[in-house]
């Protein structure tokens, strides 16, 4: 079986297009008639990003949801999506159409076409491609953090890992927690606050100290964290807690869909965030619990196959 | 199981948007910053869209070609591609992304970007989203053939078939129709050429019959056509004849991604294409062999499940 990584370098051996970004940001983003269009595609499969038990439109809302978190991390407002579908059992697919048609009012973006494929009985797969239209230029990046850059994070972390957990418990009852899994909430208007000030960005959808080491890599920086200033929520921590391990957690599970992103030190911010690190020389992440260097633990975050 | 019109119903009832042209369209048409946008996005499946021996490398053109096509009928420029890819054995990927660095190259169309899932041991689904910019506005559409048009189609029908039924048979050696069924050509320089010259304008992708009838209820017009003038290859005549059910045959299949197109009948045509019938007042298809009207089959090409 092909690893993500394998074929992501095949595909990036063909994407030489600069609008590609070398498939190493979060969208593409091509410049037409004087405007920056952010374009990106995520797909989504039974099995892996849902369970099969799972509400169709909580699928649909988590579908439009991680793209559109996407164009956020571009400081983009989205025009519009298309959408890859698989049919199914009818009450499935119907259940479907009216989350999507909740996402799709709750973040004003229209529905502008894609394609339908029959189900010869397998799990289905889902496809989504979201296109935006960035508010500024340039357009941000997970390149350009600089040295003596502060880095921050949107929300609170971890919300989503209690969630999956509560759920698969058969505990969803603590809606702030299964909502925060099954239904997250791109953060579109405080990218596009937020695109002129920084100077990297990115979401946070694989966790937040493997996404943090990819912004380091990208801008060839080191990037230190402290673990005791993660951002958690009061649902969280009446759940796990509020200590180091618990705090580790929430950073290293994915979904969180938060906006990451290194600004100078003189910004005043215009959304409410978390400093939660800063940009030094070298390279990689580093991870402190206040004064304290912590080792790296094995796995950063949600590492696809 | 949801049939696809039925949930293309349901998503109509979402895509109020003018630029998703009501889900009616090849492809979605966005305004913007002086521009017009082509978007369009295909899926294809194992077992319903390719054989499961199939060449990687054609699995690949055909998906990109089939996108390119549904530009080509917008008179668009290909932008670049974006490629939802669930990953599965090695050996096929590899020669799936040789075949679209192949296709890409083709037709100069920049990979942007995409995202690939896990396989579980099912059938593969994949997804591509293609972005084009229209040459010439107002972008052809559907509607718009008027009473006493001439329609015409490009190149030749039924190659397609006739390759795929070698193939299932074990005999591929006929090239020109094995390639016609695994790497379609889209007609992306007529399609731009004749763009400013049409009434309306669409892809056969799933038969001629069948897309004829679509052009003429989208154009609220009746659509006559001369099966005895449907162009047929001398590869395709030297396999199947040219009798009335071999033309029948070649105007019923799916697959040809030829351009079929109602103009003026004073338009001097810059692309060599086949005049094969007119606009008529009326509603829905008419079928003539030559001066004899001939009933309608009950399929009138390939309809999705």
């Amino acid at each position: 079986m092909t690893t993500e990584s394998g074929f992501i370098g095949l595909m990036r051996a063909i994407a030489s297009d600069p609008a590609a970004r070398d498939l190493s940001d979060d969208c593409a983003v091509l410049n037409i008639g004087g405007e920056s269009l952010i374009l990106t595609h995520d797909m989504m499969a039974e099995g892996v990003h849902w369970l099969s038990n799972a509400d169709p439109a909580d699928v649909a809302w988590k579908l439009v949801a991680s793209n559109l978190s996407d164009l956020a991390a571009k400081g983009a407002r989205p025009l519009g999506v298309l959408l890859g579908f698989m049919l199914g059992e009818d009450t499935w697919d119907r259940k479907f159409a009216e989350g999507l048609n909740e996402v799709l009012g709750r973040f004003d973006v229209p529905l502008l076409g894609g394609d339908t494929v029959a189900n010869r009985g397998d799990k289905r797969s889902l496809g989504l491609t979201a296109i935006g239209l960035a508010t500024f230029a340039p357009v941000p990046a997970r390149t350009g953090a600089h040295i003596g850059d502060l880095v921050y994070v949107t929300g609170t972390l971890g919300d989503a890992l209690a969630g999956f957990e509560l759920i698969e418990a058969g505990f969803d009852e603590v809606r702030i927690l299964a909502d925060a899994y099954n239904r997250p909430e791109p953060r579109l208007h405080e990218g596009q606050l937020l695109a002129p000030l920084v100077h990297a960005m990115m979401d946070v959808s694989d966790g937040l100290l493997l996404d943090s080491e990819r912004l380091a890599r990208a801008s060839k920086v080191g990037i230190a964290i402290d673990v005791s200033q993660i951002p958690l929520s009061d649902a969280y921590i009446s759940y796990r807690g509020d200590a180091l391990e618990s705090r580790m957690q929430a950073a290293s599970w994915g979904d969180d869909y938060q906006l990451l992103f290194a600004a100078a030190p003189e910004i005043q911010l215009p959304v409410t965030s978390t400093l939660i690190g800063q940009v030094i020389q070298g390279s990689g992440l580093l991870l402190y619990d206040g004064d304290r260097q912590l080792p790296l633990p094995a796995t950063l975050g949600y590492q696809h196959q």
